[in-house]
């Protein structure tokens, strides 16, 4: 172990400890190295360790300070007490900080080759990528070199004019002219909460749901009111109604198709009545639909676009999930926002590269996009299936879970006395990975909960992971 | 000429007439619908319109209201009544939106297909990209699929240590684990500015500075101060400390080596000096160095980085300029806020895409970019020479220019009396494109300087284009 990272340890365990409580300032760089006869290179080390643990933050010129409680808890890993159930969970705005969990659960899954059974992304050996590949060599030996220029915001031509082509088929009704391309759906879903609402301004959620939106909240100093969201119908309508009532929500972020991480398809019922009731306000909808192509059922589902009379969704989605993930794209149609979120995309990234916008124009233009995801979806929903089974199998009674309608993960709900950031860490020990449900809210409603991914084909491997963590599921509940 | 385009032309009159004054509320759709007897539809498609014209701004749930003075009279292209000069203007906070004037001049050069002395790109034919193309093929076919988790922040570990290598070697004292790999250097400028200020802040920056700076300081809604800034020594520290005397300065964003628009190379001692006061005062300081292996001199410049001592140094940079702009490939050493950086850079965009990432990896292990680095730099170094003989030669009396040390950009001042607004316009009906000095500020002192880019070849169009300037100058200057 290397100095720094002794002192790391020795500072982590005096926050622990208490020595050092919950905001209050740890001793300055100077300071530290002459208690401990260390250098300051070696202080300043440390002390960014501890910072990237999510034990203490840096306040400019000000020094280090431990963060708050919860956060610190949670860095350190110690069970919370249980607090009352979802449905007496009084909706508080709140501040957001679930990006740490996040991007620590997705780096264990690249440390330890685990099954990906807490991956939030597809299989990627699924993705066509050998065509498509194909296509961005033949634009590279075509082009001498790229302008920079050619592309810059909104995006290429073409590849807008695609996009655009599968909506209006899918009976969406779209302006090509609305469409600004992003570095993947996280881009446009950033740009569009920045487009619509200020810092201090207070956003509404599903909850739970997908962290990426509480990232973006988080992010832009904004705040999180989480509103209670059915497995079945989605966002709670009334519900949300009521909060628009009581205060002032600048913008609701909503996933009607297959939200991750309950699966749900939101009737168009209750989609028309989202739209309404958001629109009678003034209020903004970004609407994150990057699963729309996985669905279960019999055609593409409708968006929120298709009752948006007044230009108040800002619909965002990708290639990602579907096509590619590697290529990074994805876009934008933020209705009367459009200018906004375009000047935003040239600030915030310039452009999306090149390269990958004309290589998925051509794959969209001239391959066979159609035959590929008719073969994910129907494989994607053989393998919910045979999820759904073992999980009914190997998991213990009281196990309850989500019928997903499209996407590919499911919403385990485990015996209330599970913790499911404890089974995440013993499920590591054992490689395999799960999403604890801590990541979809900042509430601490989903702690026995999990998601779990079921795009990667069914294996001998794949069952025992499932029946291990049946078994140490059993054990916890005890 | 379209309804909404009509509808929107007439507004845009009334503005400039003064019907409707800054800062007042225009009519609302529905109004407007009644009024000109149009759709609703149409309505917003004018008002959209309008607003990225730059003359109204929508307000959430409040409606459309005209900008202010200023922005308006730049959007109408009116000229404004011609300030007192630099040396007198007091250096007052203000408030930046300098980005829509750049972003049309960018696509103004698409658009006319014109001669790019306004481009503030490289020329693209010079990069290698034949050999890197060719990294990236054969990545593309050696590996199956790519999976998102294998390149998440801080980015792909090969490529950290080519990078941090080069610093290495060039006598800049670098830790590989503090780069970070983001979409060019525009994000890590941005990701870099965040990290260190909050909305409301006062940043220090060059006068003139690139337009990239005040890009993201209005962006993230802080606000710039202007510090007069040297053709050949850059930033006035003593300007600077006075300024740090007076008010709170949460960051400083400076360009030593080879700034854009000016080309001067810092000497060692200033940039000692500059990066001494900043400590002194705990200011955290964003080196923005894309042009670094584009000397002139003998060796590489020393940077920022080499005189810190407390890790206040945000350095910032790219492979855009000098190897390919179309992979997007840049990096941020964040010093002690590298933790904020890297858990931002996942928040903005996610990742980085893999294959331009590990392509540029390859193509530094294995090819022969100081070759070409070698090639490129004599070549710039040389058509700065032609450039600026050229401007000698058809320029009128009392133009003055830059001597670039660096980079591929030359600085003009013209006869007061040209404004390059129009200038530029006159330019572009000739098929000619430049930087106008606007661009590089939010005060008015650079109305009568011009930018010109010297990377593309010399050729007799180019010469045409240098006299056809220096004719509408002259005209100009009468």
């Amino acid at each position: 172990m290397k100095l720094y990272e002794k002192l790391a340890d020795e500072m982590t365990e005096a926050v622990r400890r208490g020595v050092f409580a919950a905001g209050e300032r740890i001793p300055s760089v100077r300071q530290a190295s002459l208690q401990h006869g260390v250098s300051i290179k070696t202080v300043l080390h440390a002390y960014a360790l501890l910072e990237s643990r999510g034990i203490v933050e840096t306040r400019p010129q000000s020094g280090y300070f431990v963060r708050d409680a919860v956060a610190t808890a949670a860095a350190l890993d110690e069970p919370r007490l249980n607090r009352q159930p979802a449905a007496h969970t009084p909706p508080v705005a709140a501040t957001v900080d679930v990006s740490r969990l996040v991007l620590s659960t997705l780096r264990s899954i690249r440390a330890h080759d685990a099954v990906p059974l807490g991956s939030p992304y597809p299989d990627p050996s699924l993705f066509p990528w050998r065509r498509i590949n194909q296509y961005a060599n033949a634009i590279a030996r075509r082009h001498a070199s790229w302008n920079l220029i050619d592309d810059l915001p909104p995006g290429n031509p073409e590849l807008i004019r695609q996009i655009a082509r599968r909506y209006a088929e899918n009976g969406v009704p779209v302006d090509p002219d609305e469409i600004v391309i992003t570095l993947g759906a996280t881009e446009a879903i950033n740009l569009s909460l920045q487009a619509v609402a200020r810092p201090g301004d207070t956003v509404a959620v599903e909850s739970p749901t997908y962290y990426a939106m509480l990232h973006a909240i988080e992010r832009l100093g904004m705040r999180a009111i989480e509103v209670a969201t059915h497995p079945v119908h989605g966002i709670d309508i009334e519900a949300l109604a009521e909060i628009i009532g009581r205060q002032k929500i600048a913008a609701c972020m909503v996933m009607p198709n297959f939200q991750n991480p309950l699966g749900f398809q939101m009737p168009d019922g209750r989609k028309r009545q989202l739209v309404e009731l958001l629109a009678a306000h003034e209020i903004p909808a970004i609407e994150n639909d990057v699963y729309q192509e996985l669905y279960f059922g019999e055609a593409r589902p409708s968006t929120l676009k298709n009752f948006d009379t007044k230009g108040l969704v800002l619909h965002c989605a990708s290639f990602s999930k579907s096509l590619t993930a590697s290529y990074r794209i994805g876009w934008a149609m933020p209705g009367r926002y459009r200018a906004q979120v375009e000047k935003l995309k040239f600030l915030n990234t310039l452009t999306t590269p090149s390269v990958p916008q004309v290589a998925v124009a051509d794959y969209l233009r001239q391959d066979g996009y159609d035959r590929h995801l008719r073969h994910v979806r129907k494989l994607y929903r053989q393998q919910a299936s045979i999820m759904m089974a073992m999980v009914q199998r190997f998991f213990p009674a009281g196990t309850r879970m989500s019928t997903p309608q499209g996407g590919y993960v499911l919403w385990v709900e485990l015996p209330e006395r599970v913790d499911s950031m404890r089974l995440y860490q013993a499920a590591l020990a054992r490689s395999i990975t799960i999403g604890p449900g801590m990541m979809f809210s900042m509430r601490d409603d989903f702690r026995h909960f999990i998601r779990l991914n079921y795009s990667y084909p069914w294996t001998a491997q794949t069952e025992a992971a499932l029946k291990t963590l049946g078994e140490l599921v059993a054990q916890m509940a005890r």
